[in-house]
């Protein structure tokens, strides 16, 4: 990974870079590049507690009630990932190698987590950029494991399982399909993922990433599906900055929920949303996007961002 | 109504300045204070159709379907109420008598757009500060006449229905009463409306104006109503404002779907949402909120704001 390029200057009070790892909870994984023993710093991703949790391990008890009201105390967990040790800000900075390193980062802790029984969804997210709701610059992602399934969550699966029971084929499996042979809203593809703009989708140049065998567990990827999914997903983000001008993104993995097996109409994918319009009344109102530009337009300037 | 006070600089190129009428589509209803022959401009509030609309009324057709997609047309109405003659960029600095002109003007368009058989559901929102997603900045709302119900609506009424069923009683009834017993997430009250930041609300400072009678439809407000409730809606915006630097705000009026008569479970009411986190990649993954600020403090804080 290129050192220097694309730093910000306040490394030395930020709780992210190497040398700083004592201003973070303790580490609960670390992965260090074994290759490469004369490198400046002793890992290339980390994954710590968040120091600020919106949920905690720890808690537990009764729900609290009244004639109207249900309460519960905040169990669940909220992780950090570092995504690299030097202070960039960008995440397309990174190489495909520490990329790849990330998406690990990403699996393993899924695993551990899944062993919790208490566990019933995790939910991995990037924001980059202060638009996107991001408080620390340097570059991280975050994990929270719930001990519920989450309303967009339930919903997905509901119209997912809808789709299978009427057609008896999976909804991303017929999009990651249709998509690509029909080209209009694809981004990039390769021999295992796609990136696509969604038919009718929300936001300008929202983009997901899916793969096209059927999937329904984003921590059930092989190494070599992380290997092909860290090239499309750089390839993806370098397009969405070429085009956009380094917008502030969120990016969000949608995984089947954690049970005993996958399912046959639910699969992974990962939604990128670049934070170019605001959220207004009409849609806190309704639920609806305003969506000033087509998929099929932000596709084919995404497509004609590189050479 | 003050002129000078709080006005912006830029009046000469705003649409929605008096003297500027030609820069708009025509107007669908001009409000003018007849008492007041006097005054500096003919109208005090005016409402028109918007320039660059969302939905249109003029299309129709059938569905466009393939195999996996189903599109409609952009049917609708979708129209501008400006709300002073002046070039003001803050609605608190308005007198309680144009607060009743914009609740009346609302009305009015509510009840002619209901004549329209095509239309299922109306939707009025503010969105005030570039924060909210405004983008002129003279202070304005906006109405939505949609040819169905929206999502966020189906699923504010399912709920309502589900607890009518279970309790025999309006949730919003129960609610208003409930916690102008109660107290402890009252902001401000009147006769007739109150104020509140829900229980597990989502987001800091979110207050909900709601009728203390059960009342379906905003547009079935008498004149009376809509005194009280441009007092208690005027007074709950100047405490935001006091309390927290006159923030981005949306707000919304969530009222009954169109049909013939109203329903017994259902109560219209307004959610006002001070723009004052950013909505990450956790909230768009679950349909979840973080609030960092509980609805107690909230409400004690906005009650603490004035005198």
């Amino acid at each position: 990974m290129a050192s220097g390029l694309g730093e910000a200057s306040d490394s030395a009070a930020c709780p992210f870079c190497a040398g700083n790892e004592n201003m973070t909870p303790p580490e609960v994984l670390v992965l260090r590049d074994e290759g490469d023993p004369g490198r400046l710093s002793s890992w290339t991703a980390r994954v710590v507690s968040n120091k600020y949790p919106a949920l905690v391990p720890e808690v537990s008890g009764p729900e609290i009630t009244d004639e109207n009201y249900t309460a519960r105390h905040g169990f669940g967990a909220h992780e950090v990932i570092v995504e690299s040790p030097n202070h960039l800000v960008d995440i397309t900075l990174l190489g495909e190698g520490q990329f790849e390193a990330i998406l690990r980062a990403y699996r393993e802790r899924m695993l551990a987590l899944r062993a919790d029984e208490r566990f019933r969804h995790i939910l991995i997210y990037k924001n980059q950029g202060i638009e996107a709701g991001a408080t620390i610059e340097h570059i991280h992602s975050q994990l929270i494991a719930l001990p519920i399934i989450p309303k967009n969550v339930l919903e997905e699966l509901a119209g997912a399982k809808d789709y299978y029971q009427s057609k008896g084929r999976c909804v991303f499996c017929d999009l990651a399909r249709k998509e690509s042979q029909q080209r209009e809203r694809v981004v990039t593809e390769n021999a295992d993922f796609i990136a696509v703009c969604p038919f009718a989708s929300r936001f300008p140049y929202e983009t997901w990433i899916l793969a096209k065998r059927h999937a329904p567990f984003f921590e059930r990827n092989t190494p070599q599906d992380e290997s092909a999914l860290a090239a499309l997903l750089r390839e993806t983000l370098i397009r969405i900055n070429r085009c956009l001008s380094h917008p502030a993104f969120n990016y969000i993995i949608h995984s089947n929920p954690i049970d005993e097996k996958g399912s046959d109409y639910y699969h992974w994918h990962m939604e990128i949303i670049p934070k170019l319009i605001r959220v207004g009344g009409f849609e806190w109102g309704s639920g609806s996007y305003i969506n000033p530009v087509t998929p099929e337009h932000s596709a084919q300037s995404l497509r004609q961002a590189l050479p």
